[in-house]
């Protein structure tokens, strides 16, 4: 068992806190993408749910643990996907929310966070930017600041997928997950270590953020300048280092693609499996496609780990000039 | 309980035989679809499976049963949705499997097909020509036809989502059901009369195809010399019987809608929802969009039971001039 901050029998119990809206999710081989792919492909989708990613599971942990304190109250720094479910699980347990983000931020996810009744600050500047002034107002208004990937929680959250998918009947060779904090690929990576540890745990970044790829390669926290990716769940420049930790215990491998990849595989999770994803949830497509050798005849797994996207921005990513010109005749 | 074809039973039982991939859809409050319907929406979604629409679970029931008789082939006709999950399920259990189909059916559905192994016939002519043809072929092969909506393993399979819906915690007001064959809105209304019998069953078909409703408002069969939806998995012209005595016991109301409200359904499905789903499968948003009065404040359910489209058709319906312009600058 690698000695992560993570523990099986935790996030066993997690599960029990957690709105059944937001667990076991589908799962399914889709045929489809796999002779553009030439490997077995399989499909866990977390976007089927009141937040559309698979942000809730862990701030339903959060939430509830909190509800169970006298505290009323918790900010978080988000790129929009945890802002959103935080917003959501504490809406349902009357907790006051705040979630600071960048003023570049997905509008349709800051559109959703003010939804759902949370309070929104944005900030200039980017993620790691909106990170210190969440921290900042945890600490004067003495809140609950809730950290993705450094708050325990989180990664519980995400590694209760990592249940689901030890579950699988067949077994599968690789899982490839987007790797932005680490949240999603240290929770679902200790599991998969711990239950099924014969599975490849595959890791996958835009070239544009890599920061914590670049860590994991050197085994130290390697921060970068500036991010520039479509990608923007993903887009850190600050590599938190309790999370390298595990990643370095968990990881067999951590690999960067290129934006001309991410989008290839939006339009093909569009185009053969009639899924809408942002760019976060098509890192694992993209990682097929730049190394089909690696998966030749293989089955791998890859999470669909969110679909909020900006629908306009999806169309110009995916959109088909071809059809364009249609359209104005 | 409504004396139909159907038994809660045998519905129960039958959930034992289908591929568990089938089967737990995801069922969820979409808040962002509810200023513009003006009443809460919750999704069934039945697309996320190897087949995308909900049609493997009645394939499932026939093939089981099938697959324990020496029977090894049979055959159905099919808009494309009940095809590619016969062949789905055929395959599995080693079964011959043939389709007949339009030959103005679905590209990406006949293409599905195929891809699954089964043999296609396409025949000149519409669906309702197709089932004439695939009924002459099982009485000179001697093999087994399976009828949608007429075969009761399509009903009870269909059935097992109204089991799902009625477990749901808070219950709903009413629940929108695509009308075609009649095998989702027996099925589904069956089990919500026995278990939930004050929540409205409302069947929802295009104007364009509005054979089955016009018989359920007249109580006796009523046929049509053609039909003009872009609707393809609804699009029937001869009610059965047997269906219509169901309907007729278990449904609330029958409604029909115009072509313009389907494509506004599907494009707010995509742009609040981010499910891509095929026409049949906005019938019920289509339904809300032309009667907000009869639902406003209400909670409403509407099962999207499928998302197979060719991709341009899809794009062309739901596509924005506005964007086209952009592409070509």
């Amino acid at each position: 068992v690698p000695e992560t901050r993570l523990d099986l029998a935790r996030i066993r119990a997690a599960r029990r806190v957690i709105d059944p809206v937001f667990l076991d999710t589908p799962l399914y081989r889709c045929e489809a993408l796999e002779p553009a792919l030439g490997c077995r492909v399989s499909i866990k989708l977390e976007t089927a749910n009141p937040v559309r990613s698979f942000k809730g599971r862990g701030t339903e942990i959060v939430a509830s643990l909190l509800a169970g304190t006298g505290s009323r109250a918790m900010v978080c720094a988000s790129a929009g996907n945890l802002g959103q479910a935080l917003a959501w699980s504490g809406r349902g347990r009357g907790l006051d929310v705040m979630v600071v983000a960048s003023r570049r931020a997905s509008v349709a996810k800051l559109d959703r966070i003010r939804a759902l009744g949370a309070r929104l600050e944005l900030v200039d500047g980017d993620f790691d930017v909106a990170r210190e002034r969440a921290a900042a107002v945890a600490q004067y208004d003495g809140i609950r600041l809730v950290e993705d990937s450094a708050d325990i929680e989180t990664c519980e959250g995400a590694a209760t997928i990592g249940l689901e998918l030890a579950d699988t009947v067949p077994s599968f060779d690789a899982v490839l997950i987007a790797l932005g904090g680490g949240a999603l690929a240290t929770g679902v990576g200790h599991v998969v270590k711990v239950l099924a540890p014969e599975v490849e745990v595959i890791c996958v970044q835009p070239l544009g953020a890599p920061a914590m790829t670049l860590s994991w390669r050197q085994r130290r926290v390697v921060t970068t300048e500036s991010t520039s990716t479509i990608a923007d769940g993903v887009a850190g420049r600050r590599p938190i280092p309790d999370v390298l930790d595990d990643l370095l215990l968990v990881a067999d491998d951590a690999v960067l693609v290129r934006e001309a990849s991410i989008i290839a595989g939006m339009r093909m999770l569009l185009e053969h499996a009639g899924l809408v994803v942002e760019p976060s949830a098509a890192l694992g497509v993209a990682a097929i496609l730049e190394d089909r050798d690696r998966f030749a005849g293989r089955h791998v797994v890859t999470i669909v780990c969110g679909s909020n996207v900006d629908i306009d921005d999806y169309h110009r990513w995916v959109g088909r000039p071809t059809l364009a010109r249609w359209d104005l005749t």
